[in-house]
């Protein structure tokens, strides 16, 4: 049980607008039913007798959304990077990702990745608001989305679609592919709490025209979402051209049925290369991105145009789509964005001037991204204003002081840059704690 | 006391050259008299009955050098970068940098942010080797190299050199800077055990032509190494280039004064934008360039041609630039420069080629900057041939297992990208032991 009414009072940090990042110190952020109420100075009157839970000088910020990740690539993450003069480096897929996701027919192996994924996963800032890639395993995908429903998170899981394309026997034929998806999401829709299916082919070259199709019209006929990766490297642009030599752009491959946003809403991961015209298409489809920096630099891929994205109106969000990156923190991302989106203003705007105009992203950006930005596409996510999901963490930094008082908006940045397993202190999803650092930590 | 003969065993890796990392499993490497023996399968007959420190399935690394580190600046790792909309960007140094660095007149001051220091950096695998910049204040100074002498660490130190261009009264006269950096020179050249003293001017627009003059000739005249600051950005370019309007290039407002390498060693960080006629002067000056991949990233700068550099003859290794980024990690800054490396390539040769020959960091590449890169400033340091100074760092990847028995080459990737405090296990300076993890752990 726990309380339906109650405040957090403590340094509470938000970014309900991209370009301005709020301190509320010494303030309080009142949850009812497990939405919030707003912030406030003091407490109103009508609240003045609920119970206040007092980080005094800790943070607390709105939960992170990561809108991109593989759980079961977990286990390889920070591996398969070029390792020296001798290496085959583009063996990723083959050496890494297809043999270990393979293994996922296994529920026993699946127990114990899973758990291990769900248990580290529930200690991030990622509150409750995951888009998660599982594997075509139909059960070991509802293992994991009841895990997660376990531990009291929320978001969507997707069993990936693969008919053609892959390597050692992890693959489907057509006629199971679109069988067991729809299976999957006839027993998930209302089965596990707040986890729910979302339509996932891996990619346009690991799926026949047919399933697409298929996929499409279960996606409109069930009104469950997709999520799938797009424009993500140069090879893989032309390799889809060639496989689809009348689209206009890659999206189209997406788009002509209908999981684009056409009928329900789209995530689609990375878009490093859109063309003016997939450009263009996002837009008008309301398309929310996931950008995963710290990936897109690991595979030597580029940097997606986020800056002009959002002032173009195209949602974005953030990705850590591990095991392209290392790790599960979206604080990692935020910091990896900015980095990232501060080469490409080097290597293209920039173009050798000195005393150039700046055009990167900004901490208030990137916040931005990790929570509003992501949390969008989970409906009202992302910030405490009155009716947003009371997804919230507590971040403490006390091991990370030094010996002069430093102003919250400076020890906030440091946080960012800095954070370690501790530094994750409570976690809140939709007014529920799920993850107490400093009480007895359940394994899922 | 500590043996001064005894062999280590475990997965030992080492990149004695630059393109290809060596694994040797269950082997040993010997330590004698503070030197390494070399690498073996068998312990050879005359060492046989040596003492061995069984490290079994961890890793075993030579210390990795960090040439470029500003310890005073530790405590606001992670500040500054740019916060929102409404904040000014380039306030780094008036903000943080030099009120921050003036603090270090006050002796009891000085004493608890290095101690901080120390005890930090002595739980990283940087394990002897530092090029720390300190601040201009002599006593604090010694201080900080007392420390670190007395924690079993071995390296160079700078009091740095400020007579023009700072703000905060943080500043020398010319008269007091070289009188203090000679004073300073006599008290600490044989004083601080393997700790040494390097002349430190913080870079031309700090320093006046007058005690560029005289720092050099007191280079020459005690045989102390200079290191400094060089082409870190395009605005600094300009701001030189206006002061001194004669030089052919930023390299040579140092090489005028006898500190680019002609009379002693020299130690220069960045170079992110050298001219034609700069990379031909750092060739022939052998000057070491202490790349520093986050922080030029956190600058928005750009990314060393570190590839390059290294085909070149030139030598590389590897700065943290504490606080130009956030941690005093160098197994972080062998990432990042592998991802910085990557975006260079995306963004210049790949030039939106798909199936563009693949031309960046491997992650040998980066063990070896690491490593042999930044330890031959130091002498023979950097790897277990023989004679090297035995410098050994010991890794721990018992948390980061997952289900799956990994090849030693894949566990390793995953250190780098995964390590955390307890990474770090045992760390053997010039063969003696200063860090255990599982030991009463010191403070300095």
């Amino acid at each position: 049980m726990f309380e339906t009414k109650y405040a957090l009072k403590g340094i509470i940090v938000q970014t309900p607008v991209f370009d301005k990042i709020e301190f509320h110190e010494n303030e309080y952020v009142i949850c009812e039913d497990g939405k919030s109420v707003g912030i406030f100075k003091e407490l109103p009157e009508e609240y003045k007798d609920i119970k206040v839970y007092d980080y005094s000088d800790k943070f607390i910020i709105p939960g992170m959304s990561d809108i991109h990740v593989h759980a079961p690539q977990y286990g390889f993450r920070g591996m398969g990077m070029l390792l020296d003069g001798d290496s085959e480096w583009e063996t990723w897929f083959e050496r890494y990702s297809f043999p270990e996701e393979s293994k996922f027919c296994d529920l026993n192996y699946a127990n114990l990745a899973y758990s291990r994924f769900v248990n580290d996963l529930v200690k991030t800032t990622t509150t409750t608001r995951a888009a998660i890639f599982a594997t075509i395993h139909r059960e070991a995908t509802e293992l994991l989305m009841r895990k997660l429903a376990d531990a009291g998170m929320a978001g969507y899981v997707g069993k990936l679609n693969m008919d053609r394309n892959s390597h050692y026997g992890y693959q489907e034929t057509t006629e199971e592919t679109i069988r067991e998806t729809e299976r999957w999401i006839n027993e998930t829709s209302e089965g596990y709490g707040s986890i729910k299916p979302i339509i996932t082919p891996r990619y346009t070259p690991t799926c026949t025209d047919e399933s697409m199709e298929a996929l499409g019209k279960m996606a409109t006929k069930y009104n469950v979402p997709v999520m799938s990766h797009l424009s993500e490297g140069l090879d893989e642009i032309e390799w889809v051209k060639s496989m689809k030599p009348e689209i206009s752009c890659y999206g189209d491959a997406y788009d002509m049925y209908d999981m684009l946003g056409t009928t329900v809403p789209s995530l689609m991961a990375h878009v490093v290369h859109p063309t003016d015209i997939e450009y263009e298409l996002l837009k008008k489809r309301n398309v929310t991105v996931a950008h995963c920096p710290a990936s897109n630099m690991n595979a030597a891929g580029g940097v997606c145009r986020v800056l002009d994205m959002v002032r173009d109106g195209i949602k974005v969000g953030l990705g850590t789509d591990v095991a392209g990156s290392c790790t599960l923190s979206v604080m990692r991302a935020m910091t990896d964005a900015i980095q990232a989106s501060k080469l490409r203003w080097v290597f293209t705007e920039r173009n050798g001037e000195p005393f150039a105009k700046k055009h990167f992203l900004s901490v208030a950006n990137a916040f931005y991204l990790a929570t509003m930005g992501g949390g969008q596409f989970f409906g009202k996510v992302g910030c405490f204003e009155k009716d947003y999901e009371f997804d919230a963490v507590v971040l403490d930094d006390e091991d990370l002081k030094d010996f002069i008082d430093r102003p919250a908006t400076d020890r906030f940045q440091r946080i960012l840059w800095n954070h370690h397993a501790r530094t994750i202190m409570v976690k809140y999803v939709q007014g529920k704690k799920i993850y107490d650092r400093d009480r007895d930590q359940q394994n899922y």
